[in-house]
């Protein structure tokens, strides 16, 4: 029968380790990507299941490789999982010959003395409050049950059902090939995700066989043992079909991915965030936003994103690894990518539309960087302006400094990066250059269409341009036929 | 019994005096906006209610304040319904202690001689013409009954019950909290909008009591009074949840602007507007079309704008405020705002892609901006032409100019903007200035990479710029370790 | 009764004739362009139906024209369909007395040894594999029968049903006007689309009376005369309601295009292309993806584009007539037209965000394109960079160029277009000008700023710009109240 389990029981304090299952090939997503690699909101599959597995407070993560292994242990050896610490190893499955002989294979890397949860490296959506339930599920710490996360589907088709006795205590779970046309009827199936004690379980692997019809070791058939030694089996029903969902192609990982941004949509929401539409949005990373933020219709944040009070992001803007402070409006169009660096965009500063901010691109209070207009690596102080087809890399650029339109900052000498110092009050007239290494001196303006090579003095004006000369009734060329 | 407002009844010429609830504070909103203030279309959600009373021909509307009463009012000082005139008043709710302690505040604003229409301020959707109807269902001039507008939930949890007699007569609303559980099964609920008569609603509202399980006065209780009064009670269901759905999470906000916004894609599409998809369109403000207008996706119009006959909008087009004429054909990741200035497009010109029109920006008929040209408070007269990257501010563009690509005005001295004029027929060279104020007369040509800092004759050619010189064998800079 | 098309049964070797009904005006779209010429996905409605006709292997396709018929019949004569040779014929209907009446006005473009399969020139969804079933269901090559294309609606109101005998032969088809109270309950109803024999067919079209409720000559008549004449009728049922709805105002005219482009979607991931958002996704023409292919939301393909393996498209990409090659990465906000020339991006290149390629772009191997930059008719050999605000036209690139920010190739002198030619492993300054026809030799170097009007040595530094002088203690102008 179906244990509901009750809300706010303790935590388990046995160990807990978790099986990832991530072998498999993925032959439906034809691609040279190891299954569990491919990306969901901006992370390999398996890199969920682990952030989910450390928000347990797991001991240890066993992620079972096979297709693709070397890419895949590589991969997780550059996550750092930063909802917990949990110790991550890796077994790897060659050849593959079923999920019950994909968890054989962890058993050498498995304590004796706790639980252990076999997850799936391709189900990214399953709640860790979904899991603790299962845990809690599976009984307290005294115990033994073998506990079965399990999903009531319109559709089983494909799936392992879960059979019953009459009076409701789990038998079995029947594969679909193995199945008979009543067991085929069921709707309750097995989600893949169970939860065992470490001990039973090592034995109950151990007593696998292939003798079905895909000639494969059924992790499933370990309920049979339990039913047989009279192990308790109990379920916890998963209410929403997505979380136990896995991704097979293309088609499916963009479901899930849908999926997870409504998720993400509604989280953020519910902590106040208005946003256009929830279904233009996407977030891969993660954003934290002040209050009364506006996000309009098909922005995109990447990485880290912090977002002050009363921030407004205008529509289609694209932003990664960036801090946009209380006040700052970005207008549509705008790019902002922060990289490693990260950008920084002051309080009440305007920017956009059609802006680029790169890796260290730090803009102060009241900063305008309008059209066209590309910011590298450059520090806009307070009040400064930027607002027409420009460009400003390795800059430091001074409070009030209104840079002119079509400037451009000439940072690289074809070998090495240069930077250019523009002094407080200074103002740069429109399409001029400026050769770094160089200095413009406070207050000081650079008359329009000057190529500044030298530093220039304070206070003064500079000019370095050609004469004005005039030729009277030029004939322009004719077009040739 | 459910009244059906007979069609084509004669609108009533009883006065029609409206209260808007708008006193409350929406936590759920978690915002220090308050909540009638929030926005839906770009409009706060109370105006959307103010255009709604004034369709209705009402003679005034009573505007119940309450948390954040000053910004509020403030607020709706700023509008002006186009829908027709309509008196505006506030009065102040301070505690809030239900809503029929809300309409009691409005009782001094009152007439006696008409009829009272209740409204929320976060309930932005309800069609006038729904309203119509409530108002019919209220009877011909000379009876007197009370209206409720009812809507039938397939989930009704929250929603005050229309608890009926076996023979179909309302008996009362009762709320959730008070309800019996045969009560919360019924599935007909009140919209929380009613019309009463005026004189007896005020003596209703002086006999509400507040003993019931959240202590506060219900409007709701005056339909018990008109039961024992033997003030016939009927009901006008509105057939679509979405017209009495009010705002309390930025969800549900989200919610209603896509049902405004999917409203306001058929409404045009009815018309004859071809959108490539109507799930991705938004319109803040009146967008006017004439015919064969294509829009292509992602396309955001706000404020006041009006396409011409043929006119064509490519995709992730930003466009407020303009008037784009007749055949112009704009490419996509184009921004327009007009501002209070507004923006005009003549007839077959070409705009975009990555072009932005800023306030002033005039252009007759065939001119063409092309791609990060940025233009502001400038009239391009026929035929005129800036197709790369270039910055046109503050200028007046004769006919047939060709403006060269990377080209600026420098219409900003760092104090003063001065104007820029460029005669019929003139031929401006590559990334060049022409330093404000200066007149290019009509003709003549600009060298590439001139700095114009005086008027140039008519049909000269005009070069401000270096000599070329070369030094053979230069050795560039190598690059540091 | 319904004939279920054997699947795998031999195709018919019968000739086959189409007559595609495109006369309509199409009142309800309110456009003054005839209705089978209303674009779906950027192709004509009428087009897509030639298209479908031609991957029938039909001989010939008879499209009956009326309202606008020239402008129907130039636009037909613009188009090869790519799916197989098919004659192409056009009668005229004027005026129009209904589709039997059309279908009358083809007969004497028939031929009598055959099939005549009707289509609708504004149904354009239907599959070649669904009329193919319909053609089978008409029996082997010896047999005569009509049978009609039919579809379940849960709402059949305006459609003629399929009115059947107790045993479930086809009695008739009865239009709605027509039809008696139990006959509408019938959900059941033709299509539109038929296939008959050829003689028999032209002998029932002279039979046909117009004494019905609309006074027009029905095709579906035709269904009665079969049943007199102990032609059998069979039906086969499509299940997709889609794919043989009709456009008849801009509403159902989104609904096809949204229908459509979730197919391209889908067959694009079934072949293990990676969409970040299928609903977000428009295909106007013929994308063809190599393996590992990731395409971000909101990009819109149009023409002819190819993508290479390894391609990652950015979000918001419009993308049209280009081919992009194996690991080359589009940033977000490009937009690429080849027009008939056609744009190439060669094998791991970067371009964008901001940027823009048009006809006869051409880049290597590694090339970078960066933000705001325009690229026309030019050739960028590999390792060539333009990263910043720069207009490229008509200009040779040689191998590792590095082109300033801001640099312009003059290329227009008003009147004619000429090239300009960058030798390779050359540096342009920033916010230079190139004054095209010029050379500039191989490893030489262009101050910033420069304009360069004469070929410059190969292995030189070239500068034309002004001498720098500074106005100590200049005084910059106030601003006026």
């Amino acid at each position: 029968m179906t244990a509901s389990a009750p809300h706010g029981a303790a935590a388990s304090t046995l160990p807990l380790d978790v099986v990832i299952l991530a072998a498999g090939k993925g032959t439906r997503m034809k691609s040279r990507i190891p299954k569990v690699l491919q990306k969901l909101a901006g992370r390999p599959l398996l890199h969920h299941v682990l952030s989910t597995a450390a928000q347990l407070g797991a001991r240890s993560a066993v992620v079972v490789t096979g297709h693709g292994a070397p890419e895949v242990e590589a991969s997780c050896a550059r996550l750092t999982p930063v909802e917990g610490p949990i110790a991550l190893k890796f077994v790897r499955q060659e050849p593959q010959l079923g999920t019950g002989h994909a968890v054989q294979q962890a058993v050498p890397a498995l304590g004796d003395d706790g639980r252990v949860l076999v997850l799936s490296g391709d189900v990214p959506l399953t709640r860790a409050e979904t899991l603790l339930e299962l845990i809690e599920a599976a009984g307290p710490d005294g115990e033994q049950r073998l506990a079965l996360l399990t999903v009531e589907l319109p559709d089983p088709t494909g799936y392992g059902r879960i059979v019953r006795s009459p009076e409701g205590a789990v038998r079995a779970i029947v594969e679909e090939k193995d199945a008979t046309p009543e067991q085929r009827a069921i709707h309750e199936v097995y989600s893949g995700i169970l939860v065992a004690p470490a001990r039973w379980l090592k034995a109950a692997l151990a007593r696998l066989a292939n003798d079905n019809a895909q000639r494969e070791y059924y992790l499933t058939d370990v309920v049979k043992f339990a039913v047989a030694d009279g192990l308790p089996v109990v379920t916890h029903r998963c209410g929403d079909a997505l979380e136990v969902a896995g991704v097979n192609s293309p088609a499916q990982l963009a479901e899930l991915e849908r999926a997870y941004q409504r998720r993400a949509a509604e989280a953020l929401m519910a902590q106040g965030v208005r946003l256009a539409d929830p279904a233009r949005f996407d977030v891969r990373g993660r954003l934290a936003c002040g209050s009364d933020v506006d996000i309009d219709v098909g922005c995109i944040f990447e990485g880290e994103v912090v977002l002050g009070d009363g921030v407004q992001i205008g529509a289609y803007c694209v932003i990664a690894n960036a801090r946009i402070e209380s006040g700052a409006v970005i207008a549509p169009f705008t790019h902002i990518d922060g990289e490693r660096l990260g950008v920084q965009v002051g309080p009440g500063a305007r920017v956009g539309p059609f802006a680029r901010l790169r890796p260290g691109a730090v803009l102060g209070r009241e900063v305008h960087i309008g059209n066209f207009v590309e910011v590298k690596n450059s520090t806009l102080a307070d009040g400064a302006k930027a607002n027409h087809l420009a460009y400003l890399g390795d800059a430091s650029v001074g409070e009030r400094v209104n840079y002119g339109a079509g400037t451009i900052t000439a940072n690289y000498d074809g070998a090495n990066k240069h930077r250019t110092v523009i002094e407080a009050d200074v103002h740069i007239g429109s399409n001029s250059v400026l050769v770094a290494p160089v200095v413009i001196g406070a207050g000081g303006t650079v008359g329009a269409g000057s190529v500044v090579t030298k530093d220039t003095p304070a206070g003064a004006l500079t000019v370095a341009r050609g004469r004005q000369v005039s030729i009277p009734n030029w004939q322009r060329p004719q077009k040739k036929s």
